[in-house]
């Protein structure tokens, strides 16, 4: 299906339950960006969850969210159990607003649920060329060092900064060896998944989807990635009000309260300490990275976010593939 | 020999080379605490390198070192080429000045030097009960993802937050698969490297330190771990004005010029967004984690910091062990 045609029917689904038009429409926005960034995981195959938990109250469709403006620079959000959209879309407004005021800008959200894309509201940032940086926590996934049950989310660390060019840098890394969305992807669709990246309930390796998802995900490199992920949960759940140390909700599975997820937003101008030259250094960065000599099997030295750019770009042009459960929620939710 | 002998002895070498008695302390302390966090890569084995940089006037003994304030909560600083010690250590005193005024420092270095340890300086800022994050570029170990040539440094990225107990998290990560110091350490000793964190110069793993320090090391997580070397290099050197793109020197081997290493301090508040629950809630935090079902080769699950911070405690009463190298080195710059 064409994009517009789907996110107006997106859109009326949100609206249904109860939503603002304005609230629905940054929702289909982000869940139809999803789509064409080539992340389906969190795309449409989240929405029927969403309506779920909008219908068991778990998420509001009206919330009376508060901005508490701490200083010129800093915005405290409390959401309100609002849908992960509509608060991140509101916090990374309100960062880039103080970021343009003062040079930098500091949003913490409570309260929330899960957003999506982080590389999506990065990428608003950056558009109005700014420097972001986000963190936020997720539902248990990945083991702690040394232990043997999941605690940590996959809990992603996003940065983005203009290029000067049309394609920004848009680094949205996990710190698990793969994306949750992906293994429950490979779960539907019945594939597997790569070696190495999770262990099933027991502790053994498994490529099996099914099992990955109730075992446990590895993090990247180790203690490393570990405590990465143990600093994620605490700027993002600590730090902000939000639930850490693995009480975020499984949003899938997990209908017992709100989620409560946190986030932390940083902006900043790009311009705050080289002046004018930023654009000519970051450039000249990009170029003398891509200009290395490269491994066999590699034709181009890509930067972080040019994939998706250019997946984004040739998704406009094609219809939107629905798979067949999609499409049964779809009629479910009445959309046709 | 006891750490506060080594201590003056050191410090009376950096006197020697010119350094103000000030400068020279700042410098002795940080090399010894790297001794005694059980980091010799980072302690006593770069002395002469230090030295033999002042001596070649790559390194300014006698800064004029500017602090220009952008605002009560930005700053932004020219070492002057000085010791990296000393310009980390102004920054992360001013980070943590503008931080305690506004609830955020943002501290931007450049034209520095390496400055051993960034959880050093991380530390100095958890101390005065604040979060603080630290990013600084490095000389070229680590092979972008795509490429056969080293261009990233192993671009540590540290955080560092109050526990509510005497014992500091401070996560201290390079993006590589292994320190660049511990390669050269396991060089000068004649040691080996584990398997899987570097190859030799034709491209080819290896566990030979001599040939992995000709060679490229491996990020971590691939791609993944790539991109957060590249973020670390646009936020500390791009951004700042410092060096990047793979022009920071090697402090060893390269005498062509000063390194121009940039540095990012991030320190906020911790009670900015939860008020004084911020102690309970990260204490929670840990308790939570540390209390779940462990791995069977695993006594007790530590956060980031602890291990280093039981090591310092140890080793203060110890004797910091000086290798012949580094005796030799001492006897050169007329220690005794």
């Amino acid at each position: 299906m064409k994009h517009f045609l789907l996110n107006k029917l997106i859109k009326k689904i949100f609206i249904n339950h109860k939503l603002s038009t304005k609230h629905a429409k940054i929702c289909s926005d982000a869940l139809i960006n999803a789509e064409l960034a080539g992340a389906p995981s969190h795309g449409l195959s989240r929405l029927k969850m969403y309506c779920d938990r909008i219908n068991k109250k778990l998420i509001n469709p009206k919330p009376k969210i508060k901005i508490k403006k701490i200083s010129q620079s800093i915005s405290c959000i409390d959401a309100n159990n609002s849908i992960g959209f509509v608060a991140a879309d509101l916090a990374v407004k309100t960062a880039i607003k103080n970021a343009k005021k003062t040079g930098i800008g500091l949003v913490a959200v409570k309260n929330s649920g899960h957003y999506g894309l982080s590389g999506y509201y990065v990428e608003q940032a950056v558009k109005k060329n700014l420097i972001a940086m986000l963190f936020t926590n997720a539902p248990p996934a990945v083991a702690p060092h040394g232990a043997s049950k999941s605690l940590f989310g996959t809990n992603p660390i996003c940065f983005g900064t203009p290029t000067g060019s049309k394609v920004p840098f848009i680094l949205d890394t996990s710190i698990s060896m793969i994306n949750r969305g992906k293994i429950r992807v490979a779960a539907k669709e019945g594939k597997k998944i790569p070696e190495g990246v999770a262990l099933d309930k027991s502790g053994k390796p498994t490529t099996d989807p099914k099992k990955a998802l109730e075992g446990v995900q590895l993090p990247i490199a180790g203690f490393r990635g570990s405590g990465l992920a143990w600093m994620v949960d605490i700027l993002s759940g600590v730090f902000t009000g939000g639930n850490h140390a693995g009480r975020v909700k499984d949003p899938f599975t997990d209908f017992s309260a709100p989620q409560n997820i946190g986030h932390l937003f940083f902006v900043m101008k790009p311009n705050l300490f080289v002046g004018n030259s930023f654009n000519s250094r970051i450039k000249d960065n990009i170029k003398t990275i891509k200009k290395l000599p490269k491994i066999k099997s590699i034709k181009e030295i890509l930067y972080p976010g040019q994939n998706k750019f250019n997946r984004y770009i040739n998704n406009l042009k094609k219809e939107i593939h629905i798979p067949k459960d999609v499409l049964e929620d779809l009629k479910n939710l009445n959309a046709f």
